[in-house]
């Protein structure tokens, strides 16, 4: 056995209309919350009730809309200088990844000091790593996909620089993890078909990086039992709370899966993509994923196998090898029936632009590469692989 | 969708060989370790190892040996006060679930005060509940059983009374358990044998608990998957390090589900029968469980399918009620083949005591009983019960 470790350092909240009662979840944390809430949100109810919630335990509370889909270290960095004028003492988010990405940034730096974009791992530069915790932080996901809510990262974009790194710390996972599906009813289909893909892909490629464990077989296969149970139904009738609410855990078990593992090369090439066209994320990993796995086979069968016998069940009367085979095929159906269907054309990338791109991803994710089971050895390999991806 | 919490508060750390990193992994927490060794280590390398590894680090420590199955409220007191007069301030266990278990409690109590005993859940008396943590925390497991170590439990024995009681708190969580297959390949069969099916017991009882949740359903089924896959190899082959991880990690599983899902039946007849004949724990709940499945039947036919068709996929062809109904027999032939036959009658229990142990199960393990999916409304109900047991 390879060792391995495994943790899950917060407490996940699953229950329907918890947003009610979000000040007595906050209660025991602080009495004055900087609440960070995407902007979809902004004048609706649920910021009523929230704020309500807060007033009616005497809980003071800031609120920050600022936040843009992939997070600027500017925007954190004036996020934080209210929360220290404003003398906050716990950081709540309610929104997307990015919402919740810039509040475990916020909470952290608040406490330590300087700029955010210090705190990120950039190659060969100094990187601030503080010891202890920063304040306290509840966070509620609004789209189930990153499953940024239980993972130590924090994705931060630097425009001037044209780069986006991460904080990559176990000391940034949010206190509370609260899961409402109620909040998620009214995610629109496409929305909720991008992200769902988008947990998929988190949980499949943590599960045939080379850093699999047994505990990332364990939360990596259940979340993609939980995709292909509820997914579709999400998509189609997105009123139905229980397969919200599985969603939405799938969501979180895909996080913890490249918390441990992280991912593989259709991740290496969506995150660029999108960082190029602004296509959204999940989008851009779907693209790939069938044509990485084509190309992929035959190193990892079993696992292959194992995950198409979980997408479709009439496989399973098939050889290992041949069902790992078909898998392809059947996402590439599967992404097509969720309405997930553009290509790396489609999404603005040419093929005169794929030499550059593809320097681009040896250079700079490297690290999700090099957790691909099959070995990549230089860029032309990547070339060839985003060629078989147009 | 029900409501549901979910947490791992501690470090699982698998590593073959790192019991002779012990000193390493403990230098984060303190600088005098109170030793908790249980006796069936004294004097052996392995002790040797971990000594050496503190003493390469400038660690001390303080050896403890007094350990007995089924541990004392008398002998955690005493520990605790050694503890206090040479100043250690972290704690560290190595052995079974009786040795974890009173290392829960020292560290606990030795920043609290008191005797261990008035921090135990009894009816209708005061209990201590403290807000926060006690020492530093590492426990190395010995028996792939209880699943302690990832539990909020602490089960403790007072004679006097005639009591076994648990401290029940999510603050006494380990900081760090370590798992080290390594310690596991001298276990004798037996041994491992009634261990392997105490943790197929958790993870069956937690997954039928009418606590289950999608966590725990996660964690039990993984569990019995583990268990289905390695607990035979580890009874005949014991120098297996893979099964052995496996198992091990089958029984953490089974931990985190009963830590969220409570118990069943088969244990809450288990435990007062190992209490009054001192029967091994794992071979008291093996001997009810087929019996408790059959009067169960046809309550949670899916769940008990579902285990049926881990355990024989052969049986994945039929219908599920058919396959549920299988389960009882499917149990009884592995139970055997593992070598666990003993019966409530071979572990001592008369006939003409059924009614007075009937109403002990009634009244001191209601909570395990309220479990159950099929409800239970008497003790006559569970004198039944114990009747087609025998
Ligand atoms: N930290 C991590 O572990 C991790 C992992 C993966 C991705 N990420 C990062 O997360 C970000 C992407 O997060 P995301 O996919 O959740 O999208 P997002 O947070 O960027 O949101 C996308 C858009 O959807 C809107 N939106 C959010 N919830 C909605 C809802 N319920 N109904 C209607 N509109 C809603 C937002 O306002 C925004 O306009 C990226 O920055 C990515 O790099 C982080
Ligand atoms: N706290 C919890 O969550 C929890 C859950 C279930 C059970 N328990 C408790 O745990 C205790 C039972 O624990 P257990 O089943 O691990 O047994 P145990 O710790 O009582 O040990 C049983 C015997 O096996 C010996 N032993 C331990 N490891 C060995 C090895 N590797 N090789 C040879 N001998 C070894 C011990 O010295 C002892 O004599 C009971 O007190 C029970 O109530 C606690
Ligand atoms: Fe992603
Ligand atoms: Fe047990």
């Amino acid at each position: 056995m390879k060792a391995f470790q495994a943790s899950l350092p917060l407490t996940l909240d699953f229950e329907v209309g918890a947003i009610k009662r979000m000040g007595e979840k906050v209660e025991p944390f602080g009495k004055k919350v900087f609440l960070m809430v995407d902007p979809f949100l902004q004048g609706s109810d649920l910021v009523a009730q929230i704020t309500g919630s807060f007033s009616e335990r005497g809980i003071g509370f800031v609120e920050f809309y600022d936040i843009v889909p992939n997070p600027r270290h500017t925007t954190i960095d004036r996020a934080v200088e209210q929360v220290r004028y404003s003398a906050c003492d716990v950081v709540v988010a309610v929104g997307g990844g990015s919402a919740i990405d810039s509040a475990k940034a916020v909470a952290f730096v608040a406490v330590h000091g300087g700029s955010c974009w210090d705190y990120t791992e950039r190659l060969g530069e100094a990187v601030k790593r503080p010891q202890s915790r920063g304040l306290p932080l509840l966070v509620v996901p609004t789209t189930s996909g990153t499953g940024t809510e239980a993972t130590p990262f924090a994705v931060i974009n630097n425009p001037e620089l044209g780069l986006k790194c991460a904080i990559v710390n176990p000391l940034i996972y949010p206190d509370v993890a609260l899961i409402d599906p109620q909040i998620l009813v009214s995610k629109p289909p496409k929305l909720t078909a991008l992200t769902a893909v988008d947990t998929f892909c988190h949980a499949l490629e943590a599960y045939i990086s080379i850093h699999c464990t047994p505990w990332v077989e364990m939360v990596a296969l259940e979340s993609i039992r939980l995709f292909a149970a509820n997914a579709r139904q999400c998509v189609e009738h997105g009123d139905d709370l229980e397969a919200r609410a599985r969603m939405a855990f799938a969501s979180t078990l895909g996080g913890m899966a490249i918390a441990s593992a992280g991912v593989t090369v259709a991740h290496a090439l969506g995150q660029p993509l999108g960082a190029m066209t602004d296509a959204p994320h999940g989008g851009t990993v779907a693209a790939s994923t069938p044509h990485v796995i084509r190309w992929t086979l035959p190193v990892g069968t079993d696992k292959f196998a194992r995950v198409a016998g979980i997408l479709d069940p009439s496989t399973l009367s098939l050889a290992e090898t041949e069902r790992a085979a078909r898998l392809p095929d059947i996402l590439q159906k599967l992404f097509t029936t969720l309405g997930v269907t553009d290509t790396f054309r489609s999404y603005g990338l040419r093929p005169e632009q794929i030499e550059a791109f593809a320097q681009t991803v040896w250079t700079s994710f490297n690290q999700d590469l090099a957790c691909h089971p099959k070995k990549i050895n230089s860029k032309e390999e990547v070339a060839d692989i985003v060629r078989m991806c147009f």
